[in-house]
């Protein structure tokens, strides 16, 4: 079984006040050197079947329906090269 | 300025409600194949100065501290490779 990851960001001029949140924590915990930090979501999907180009493209358009608001986010989907690494063998 | 990625999952053990609430909206959906989903964060850090071993294992330390809670979560930290390759020219 394959996995496909979607990553969801906010759009770069949305506010994102999760990830100022943990900025200004860091430095007061001591980290130092972080200029910025954004929080998103991270979604593993466990698909049936190939992922080939036709299962990609419905992911795709599960996740712009669905998983993001495309109003004020990003999203990324790839396929998990560890996942498939581990099918081949190593793991 | 380099760009980190910590991935923050639950671990495999750990029910996940959020991922399962996805999974079973999926077919009502109209969306079919995917197995099981599971939901978690992504931090995207920008970091000042280089992303060598010693500012890597400070990230890890930071995940490790207060990113992640380490009793129910996973988390992996990579260097955002994208970033990297835009700064190298193609972006």
């Amino acid at each position: 079984m394959a996995r496909v990851v979607v990553d969801v960001m906010l759009k770069p001029e949305i506010l994102d006040p999760q990830g100022q949140a943990v900025q200004r924590a860091l430095p007061r915990l001591g980290f130092d050197g972080i200029a910025d930090v954004r929080q998103g979501k991270r979604f593993e999907l466990e698909v049936d079947g190939p992922v080939d180009e036709a299962a990609l493209a419905r992911i795709h358009e599960m996740a712009e329906t669905f998983l993001a608001n495309t109003v004020i986010e990003d999203f990324v989907v790839r396929v998990d090269e560890e996942s498939a690494a581990g099918k081949a063998g190593a793991k």
